[in-house]
């Protein structure tokens, strides 16, 4: 039954080498690494409002100036990660790019922040998603957080537990849809607005001449906020390998388009904010709000709406394809737990995929599916990654001091400096407002693997088996196996135990803890009449306890035995048929095994016995 | 650290032999078991008054009508629970009762109503209590539920694990300082309302003639609440046993004491209620409304709101004396899980305590304390067993035939009927208010006694060692012990765990499971470098599962071995020195030892090895 519902969702197993190694053409690269980077102007620009119109409409009118500059770091951003691209194409991102050029400790932190920002892209890109959705039909206010799980939970989670491949068109559509209607978006707002059919506004503010160092932390606050928009720009030099030969070059093509792309949709709708002086509000995501304006509730709104929503949940989706595969590469160099390196019976790294996904839900959870408040968490890390980055590509550079280096080392030193610079805006910026989580999570992230790594390394230093050296796999002639069964009457369970105990020694041992001394009596008289040849150690438990006086009696074992023998405690145990009839049984043998187990000095064994009735 | 604060709470370990057997002088004796019914003055006649008020003044002039009924029932009740006292001397309640005289399903009847009654009274008590508490202090309404627990769990869950004589003067003197706190208010109240010193009032409703169907279901319903003032009447005929000789004579005298006590308080404050026209309100109970109007918020007025919360505390820990022994009872004779039986380290029936205190908590949080919507749960299970009781009496003295044995049964029988009507008021007149709950209720729990109790002859029957016949404690001369070792790679935890295999038997399989070809390989290979004497099988597991391959192995194993062999698995396993790392490691070894544990036809021995760093 949970087979076949396990079956139906996840699919069937595959075999190893079942795996894809598909090559993506351009447009179809283009379309699935760039939904995370192009999605960003569904939240992007209205980011930078929000934090342009908390004083009103007076500072609204720099926001050209702040777009511009998101703009021309997004260039700078471009040419840094062509240049990645162009340095790696074995694909791996930041970590790589750290851990092959500057040490572990940058490779951690660049590790952690990505770790952050996946986690945070899935959150951020689910909830805008859903604001898009909740924009268009207003009755779904309200449930934002439960869509959000279920987007999460039930689609994303399953359809990656599944290992859809990323090169299914369905990846592909939502992307140039979104896009083929942001450029239509754009183009009827320039004309109606150089036009004049546009509505008529509100006289613009003229105290714009009053600028002061308010102002500035207000534009900085704004300009960290745009920064956002530039998260997934490295998506495509960390696919390089899926790319059709050649695979750099047609990469770096892919990259400048996109980036071309987005730039011009994210200028095209600033410019139309701008002009029709859209404002945020409750409720209704501003690029709802603008589309409204230029087209009405007509059948192309709710086209942009449902696009944006789709290319939003698609962009969560580009986590996927990220994070588990770096969780794999950490789990391989042993900064995170082993088990998040194995493939599923799907292909996919579904522990990772799970992780990621409650992650991810309980962001939302917690910051209660506002976008807001997620993205003040966001823009830190993806530019700390950067910054890494591009300082690897430096010292890459100038060792490998292959053509025009010195030009390519010159463009990611800049990048670096400039992204560098751009951390601590946003961390001055915004830190009251979330950035201090994650300035606290990366050095935490980065405590934990060096401590997983070092745990690892102290497990196999113990575990190691010395080859030369005496035989360890034989037992020393004068070892012997001290056996005790503990007992609570003589019953066929017990005969079976005994039976099976003199099998595997001749050293036995029986003990009974009685609670009282009639009972004690009583035992003893049973005892004698089976005639089991062994004779029965009997302990009157003062306090009625039971588990502590046989754990006493092993350490007395333990402490009376040779360095050689062995303690085996046989615990026999019944399991009942029905579940609840567990209850009705002391959970003495299963609380004894569990005390048992924790010590290093005895061996336990279970002795079942099915009870059939 | 966990141990002493245990201690501290709980107090040290007690010994078999400090069971208490203090015999209780009378004046004690009524002060120990009246709490629970003389205590019920702080919510019986709010709750009649409740089931009046409804339809505003009009009915309300039917108070004295009701109070009257509650009376005359109590005296009966009385009457007959003498006779209990007189029949029963060894203690023990209406189940006892019915087992021995009517057989099993009437005392399981019985047993459940009890049950229920038991943890009502708790919660009923403790919410009553705590309203007593907020009426004289409202600064702490909106926190009752909060109230409640705390009083729950931190203190009559504690005391009675430490498990506080019976005895104990601190049950004394709450009884006698209401009581004697109840006896001033009702001689202050009926002398200002004879001397004319009482408040003005508004006229009474002249429209009582008006008698219908309507105002018959009205006064039933008042009734049925009524009635909730009559529980704990039995509580001394259950503690005969407990007085100083002659026992039942004593028992006789204190129970006409209580219900004389309880039936004059009950009469003054409902006289006093319906004379100062006291009306339910919100928030403040009817006795801090009444004591204000006689008092005023003067002294005495918190006075008796705080010995009304003490005695209301105090009835609700007779359940902690009531409902364990009566576990216990229900234990010993297979009806409930064994575990319930127990003595705990200070002597008292811990487990049993928790569990009501778990189960009145859980009523508590679930009607939010509100007492109204408990009452109406309560009233039924005490008049069942009641009922019950008094049948139980009837069959009694017609077998036992002593003195005076036809008027005794004529009592009971008496006693009986008009009880047994009594249920089936209640049931109809508060069916839909709760009373359905403990209907249902009722038959559920005797179908889980019933259940019980064949589960317990099962398995006696499976486990029961036959004495005559072949001797079952000597293993047959063909039995083998074929060990299975599952192991990863070589390690040093392996070659431990072969040297324990090599001491108990011959026949080692080491299995390994691989999950691809390479690093079979490459395992293959150390294994033949440490010379260990013992073939190594490795299957190659397609679809990257472990655990599923080690189990089609062992089923392969079953399947070929001779009867009287035994399969043995060693599962290594190794303990990680901080609790986190174990975290890092796959549950393989723990999930293969859970799911072997479940079969009935392999010997699970875990091989522990502990890691010291």
């Amino acid at each position: 039954m949970f087979r076949n519902i396990h079956r139906f969702l996840i699919g069937r197993p595959l075999l190893n080498w079942e795996i894809s190694h598909e090559k993506l053409p351009k447009w179809k690269a283009l379309s699935i690494f760039s939904s995370d980077a192009i999605s960003s102007v569904g939240y992007g620009p209205e980011q930078i409002a929000l934090a342009l119109a908390v004083p009103g409409l007076l500072a609204y009118g720099y926001l050209p100036m702040v777009v511009a500059a998101v703009l021309f770091l997004l260039a700078i951003v471009t040419l840094s990660y062509v240049q990645v691209a162009r340095a790696n194409p074995g694909g791996g991102g930041s970590y790589s790019v750290a851990i092959h050029n500057l040490g572990e400790l940058p490779a951690l932190v660049a590790a952690a922040s990505l770790f952050a920002d996946y986690v945070l892209t899935v959150a951020v890109s689910i909830s805008s998603g859903t604001d898009a959705l909740t924009s268009a039909f207003p009755a779904l206010i309200g449930h934002e957080v439960a869509i959000d799980l279920i987007i999460l939970f039930c689609v994303l989670m399953l359809i990656n537990l599944r290992g859809v491949r990323e090169s299914s068109n369905v990846f592909v559509w939502p992307t140039y849809l979104f896009a083929g209607g942001m450029i239509i978006l754009i183009a009827v707002g320039v004309y109606n607005a150089f036009t004049g059919s546009a509505p008529i506004l509100p006289h613009e503010s003229t105290v714009r001449q009053n600028f002061d160092a308010a102002i500035l932390v207000l534009l900085l606050r704004a300009f960290a906020n745009g920064c956002s928009s530039m998260t997934g720009v490295e998506a495509i030099s960390n696919g390089v390998p899926m790319f059709k030969a050649p695979e750099a070059s047609n990469a770096i093509k892919t990259t400048y388009f996109m980036s071309g792309l987005l730039g011009s949709i994210l200028a095209g709708i600033s410019f139309l904010i701008l002009h029709y002086h859209i404002m945020p509000q409750e409720n209704v995501t501003m690029l709802s709000l603008l589309t409204e304006t230029v087209f009405g509730r007509s059948w192309f709104y709710y086209f942009i709406q449902i696009t944006t929503m789709m290319i939003l949940y698609l962009a969560a989706n580009t986590s996927y394809n990220g994070l588990p595969p770096l969780l794999s590469i950490l789990a391989k160099d042993k900064y995170m737990p082993r088990y998040l390196s194995f493939r599923g019976e799907r292909l996919s790294y579904s522990n990772g995929i799970v992780l990621l996904s409650i992650l991810a839900g309980i962001l939302i959870w917690v910051f209660n599916g506002e976008v807001e408040h997620l993205i003040s968490l966001y823009a830190i890390g993806v530019f700390l990654s950067f910054t890494i980055a591009q300082t690897g590509l430096v010292v890459y550079w100038r060792r490998e001091k292959s053509s025009h280096w010195r030009a390519r080392a010159f463009i990611n030193a800049l990048g670096a400096i400039i992204t560098g610079i751009v951390v601590l805006i946003i961390a001055e910026a915004k830190f009251f407002y979330g950035a201090w989580i994650v300035l606290i999570f990366i050095p935490i992230m980065v405590f934990i693997f060096k401590k997983i790594h070092s745990h690892y390394a102290d497990m196999s230093d113990q575990l190691h088996l010395p080859l030369d050296g005496p035989n360890l796999f034989e037992a020393p002639i004068d070892s012997k196996n001290l056996v005790l069964v503990t007992i609570a009457s003589p019953t066929i369970l017990v005969a079976q135990t005994i039976r099976y105990a003199k099998t595997i020694s001749n050293n036995i041992s029986i003990l009974y803890v009685a609670t009282d001394q009639e009972e004690a009596e009583r035992v003893q008289k049973k005892w004698n009449a089976c005639n089991t040849g062994l004779p029965l150690t009997t302990i009157l438990s003062d306090f009625r306890l039971i588990i502590q006086p046989i754990l006493d009696y092993i350490s007395q074992m333990v402490k009376q035995k040779n360095p050689n023998d062995y303690i085996t405690v046989i615990i026999p145990e019944f399991e009942t048929r029905k579940w609840w009839h567990r209850f009705l049984h002391n959970q003495t043998g299963w609380l004894l095994r569990t005390l048992l187990i924790l010590r290093n000095d005895v061996i336990v064994t279970t002795m079942p016995f099915h009870l059939k009735k």
